[in-house]
């Protein structure tokens, strides 16, 4: 691993590093059998697709931090990401989204119903990983990250909950402290909060304080919850890899969103609203007249500076989070994702 | 406990007797939070709709007659029920069908995407109340338990694809055997192989050799999928609870519809073909002439001799499961649900 002297080639290495050991974990553990053309194949599509692999880095790059070895923390690391690709399956159903990492959505290739039993499959996958992996560690730390990655579930749950019931419910009188609320549960959890946790438990053999890191992931997760929502109006269609405005058809109340509810006058509040209220394929024909309103109202510099302060206020909570660490370089690693997560185009 | 003197108040009210031990068991382990409306109320809708309570009185019935206590399978019977519950919110939803234990399911209720999400916290919730339940057992036999669980978890997963597969595929060339195998693992692992083995593995300490019970387990649960097919089309409406002939419409390939496939004349038989490759709508106008083909060709009867068949197979393999049994009451309400499965209304 390359030392954090060179601050884009270092950490940028070390991550992609990173990715590739748990994506080599990940083939290592997917199963083979029948039927393999509308179980085992299909369950393999999205951890095969890659991702950022920023889950695994986080956790990787912390039980290192924190006295482990990288192989220690792996089986949790494979755990998560496949977790995580069993929430994209899922999320692409529930949202009825079209694209998925530069590729159409799992449910568009194998239809709705086998490609939801393989999102069934990839998460029972993922807790087998973990409570195999797990086992080696000894009854009782075993058991403390069992629970941390179950509750990361039940946030998750919650999250994913609170967002589809806005929208079902067409739910639009919402704060930025509702937002918050919504994204600390359905991604700051799962994506770096149990990431990190989980990883100083195995690192430190659970004897490290973990208030430190909640702090600092929940402030990392919302840089990169919103950067986001920013990219999904912002991006370019190939680098992204997601529909273009995507959010805005499926009527998700991003931070953008809200910023425009609370800012925007009334009559162009309660086009909205209706608009919110209305079916995907209503919206579809007006997302560029949405898209123009976030410009004129600055929406989309609000929630850039927004995503920019979380960023700060994680760079600050980054050295306590990391004061016991005992190796620099992969502490270095987790530093240098606070700016990852929102300078990414992807 | 009533003794088995009375072949049909004592088991039967044993029966009713373990129902009403898992279903406190759910209850107590049904978490709370919010969003209630959205996740913790759905996700407590069908584990409260009363089913028949069969995988958890198979699991606390053979434990007891292994010689452990009911208590010490009721987080694992509670574990399997929710599980249970989980598949049926999932399959509810990838069958697309309106009636589940007399009421709408729950996609009717709450919209597929909150549906979905409630379904998947079910499954969390099944592992979570398996995990911590089995801690108590020590390591070495909770890790066998978790293990059975998995397994059934696979080879359900894998019945379900199959099932989901032949149907958008429009595979209609299928024997018995291929009817069986699909049974054995989306119907038999988790309904009755996996509660006889974990009962057995906790009943005994883990020093009980399952081969039988698995034996007799794939018998029993084959006689109850073959009864659930006949249910479909010979049931009442109001003691079936789904939707009657909803197998024919959802296209599923049940016994009755693989044996008339095999016999039908060649004209009967590539309009049914036809059929099967035809959407949901389009076979519901032409349900009537369906069942009218399995009365004329004689699948019903079929299937009932079938079934029967499998019971007497089952029966005739309790013996052996059962033969280091220590509480003959116990094996012996085993032994009554044999009967029970094909000669239910519901």
């Amino acid at each position: 691993m390359s030392s954090a002297a060179e601050p884009d080639g270092g950490p940028g290495r070390m991550l992609a590093a990173y990715r590739e050991m748990a994506l080599a974990e990940i083939e290592r553990r997917l199963p083979y059998g029948e039927p393999a053309s509308w179980l085992y194949g299909p369950l393999a599509d999205y951890p095969r697709r890659t991702g950022k692999g920023l889950r695994a880095a986080l956790c990787l790059a912390t039980c290192a931090a924190f006295g482990g070895t990288e192989k220690d923390a792996l089986p949790a690391a494979a755990a998560i990401e496949l977790a995580h690709s069993a929430f994209l399956v899922h999320d692409d159903i529930e949202d009825g989204s079209a694209w998925r990492r530069g590729r159409p959505t799992l449910h568009r290739q194998e239809g709705l119903p086998l490609a939801l039993n393989a999102g069934d499959a990839l998460a029972v996958l993922g807790f087998d990983v973990l409570r195999t992996g797990v086992s080696g560690l000894g009854g009782r730390l075993g058991t403390r990250i069992l629970d941390e990655f179950a509750a990361a579930m039940w946030r998750t749950l919650e999250g994913q909950a609170l967002e589809l019931g806005w929208r079902r419910d067409g739910v639009t009188r919402l704060s930025t402290c509702d937002y918050l609320d919504l994204v600390v549960r359905k991604t700051c959890w799962y994506t770096t909060i149990a990431p990190l946790r989980i990883g100083a438990l195995i690192g430190s053999w659970g004897g490290v304080d973990l208030r430190g890191l909640t702090r600092f992931g929940l402030f990392l997760g919302a840089a990169f919850q919103i950067t986001d929502d920013l990219l999904n109006v912002t991006g370019g269609q190939e680098s992204y890899g997601k529909e273009i405005l995507g959010d805005l058809r499926e009527g998700k109340r991003t931070l953008l969103l809200v910023h425009l509810l609370s800012v925007a006058e009334p009559a162009h509040r309660q086009a909205l609203v209706s608009l919110l209220r209305a079916s995907d394929a209503e919206r579809d024909d007006r997302l560029d007249w949405v898209a123009g309103l976030l410009v004129e109202y600055g929406s989309i510099p609000f929630a850039r500076d927004f995503a920019r302060g979380v960023a700060e206020a994680a760079a600050a909570a980054f050295p306590a989070a990391f004061r016991p660490a005992v190796r620099p370089e992969a502490a270095e690693l987790v530093r240098y994702l606070v700016d990852y997560v929102v300078d990414r185009t992807r």
